[in-house]
């Protein structure tokens, strides 16, 4: 109930405010008479208990929400499992809001958040966001946020990461052991830090090596699906090919197996390939695939158990918190390094 | 802003609660001067448009809820962007909850959503569900809700479903066509409706060949993969294995084919496959998994352009809607029909 409902309601029934107060909250102090009737008027105030206002008298939601791009992506549901270990415990609801990787369906989502409908935000950020605006409001308005895998540098808070820089790195190194002589980097967003920070990586890989040749190029890839197939077909068709890929995004899997099936390129002996990938079927794929696998569900569950210091703890100061949790390079088929007798 | 604040504001500035009423409102018949003074005490007042007030004075909360089990499964996420697509056009927020196949999550959530957090529900029913009370005690609150893909019998409203038994029964059909002669089942809960209507097609299909033998066992697998993978290994070390499986849901593919490979079966000459799948990275196992695809983006926008109507239309009855709409088996190497020369 608001103040100055119970500031009218003191002066209708010649009260001070601090009883009017004390009896709705049911305090020892007020007799229950008075409470009788001070609960008689808040009721013809319509005044009722509910989750909405008393969210607004608490200020507290008992919901958590996690803000990403999409559930398609293998580790964004492992993510999710692991934020929801720690939700569960502390007996909290999560709700989970997809930005489709579109800026503007972001900033309507963190519009809504702004206003309290849950106490927290976990939010790895859309590939395709350049204005930080709606996510500084956000911010502004004290509500705890944590990014995991994809941060917004612009906002001092906790943020979870795995070791981008190093797993491309290692990527690129791998594929060099592995005998490939020219690298292609597949990317799919100029914005995202992530994708970048893998690339960078990779380019230092191959620059380590002293030898230029090997950087073949980045190709830019699309979120739409078709269009990343022919783009990726285009590439595999020159008669330069690259006989090495990293692919940046899980989603890159598919349209490269599929395209190297159609033309009829053997992967691994004419192509090796490591993608990004918490893929499920990765043992299972034709040939299996080498992957850097994030720690996504740990990343997730550490996640989440910041936000709730922060929700819990008074004085938790979360911009000073910045976890790395590093990845693992899985080697399966399509690119180990053979052994020569 | 409750009627309370706005008398009381009436009283202070010496103006008509009306007035007051229509300067908040930003109405043409107020002059500007007048909603600027008007607008200031609210200010004082910490009166901010806020969403849960104004859920509270619309009732509306211009957001629907997804409670799903999960979002791993390929089915769901395509569901989601179904659901998303109209969502996003009548420009609602959609928040996803998942259940985890936990009847006990499942009925916190449906808690929380009987109070009024959202304007409607899409469910599709966890499969450990059977206490149903919660999903009445939501229903009883006339909230909207429609069902997809996993129903609940015991509620009186709208469903959007494949055809699960015909689905079942083609998925058997092809199989025999194949030339397989004992074909299992494999199963993953006994609570859920759309598993054991796949089944029942299964056991249909085999009855009409008249031939007993071939209907060779249902195995229940478990939610936790490690023990699912482990009861297939027992399956397929059995020396009267099956020659044909039907998985009925698609996380069952992995294990089927790993064991698969550790044991030394080949797919599809020792054992034929079919899944009820959406798995993007259908095309490029090992070998290309022949699926039984659901229709899932079409029924989840089809759910959630009835949920629409519901919230728009009066008078507009949910129980009389139920929509089917049809799963595609397709055919890739696990399961095809070798023609002789």
């Amino acid at each position: 109930m608001s103040e100055v409902n119970i500031r009218w309601m003191a002066r209708e029934m010649k009260l001070s405010i601090s009883t009017i107060s004390k009896a709705l909250n049911d305090s020892h102090e007020i007799s229950i008479e008075t409470k009788r009737k001070v609960l008689e008027l808040a009721n013809q105030l319509h005044y009722t208990p509910n989750p909405y206002a008393s969210s607004l008298r608490r200020k507290k939601s008992n919901t958590i929400a996690i803000v990403i791009p999409e559930v398609a992506d293998s580790y964004f549901s492992l993510a999710i499992n692991g934020i929801e270990t720690v939700a569960m415990e502390k007996e909290y609801h999560v709700i989970v809001y997809l930005t489709h990787e579109n800026a503007e369906r972001e900033a309507s989502i963190l519009k809504d958040l702004s206003s309290g409908r849950v106490d927290g935000v976990l939010m790895s950020v859309s590939s395709e966001t350049e204005n930080f605006g709606p996510l500084k409001e956000l911010h502004a308005r004290k509500i705890p946020i944590v990014f995991f895998d994809r941060i917004c540098e612009e906002i001092p808070t906790a943020t979870v990461t795995t070791n981008d820089f190093e797993s491309g790195y290692s990527a690129a190194k791998h594929l060099m052991d592995c005998g490939c002589k020219k690298i292609t980097y597949l990317s799919i967003s100029n914005q995202l830090s992530i994708i970048n920070t893998r690339m960078e990586g990779y380019k230092k890989a191959i620059a380590d090596e002293g030898n230029d040749m090997l950087l073949a190029e980045v190709v830019q890839c699309s979120n739409e699906a078709p269009n990343t197939k022919s783009m990726i077909r285009e590439l595999l068709l020159q008669e330069d090919r690259p006989d090495g890929i990293i692919a940046s995004v899980e989603k890159l899997a598919t349209p490269v197996y599929e395209n190297c099936h159609e033309i009829g390129i053997h992967i691994p002996n004419q192509l090796k390939m490591i993608c990004f990938s918490n893929l499920t079927t990765a043992t299972i794929l034709n040939p299996p695939l080498t992957t850097i696998t994030q720690p996504a569900f740990d990343m997730g569950k550490t996640a989440a158990e910041i936000l709730f210091k922060a929700l819990t703890k008074r004085n938790y100061i979360l911009k000073d918190q910045h976890i790395v949790i590093p990845s693992e390079l899985i080697i399966r088929t399509s690119a180990f390094i053979k052994v020569s007798a």
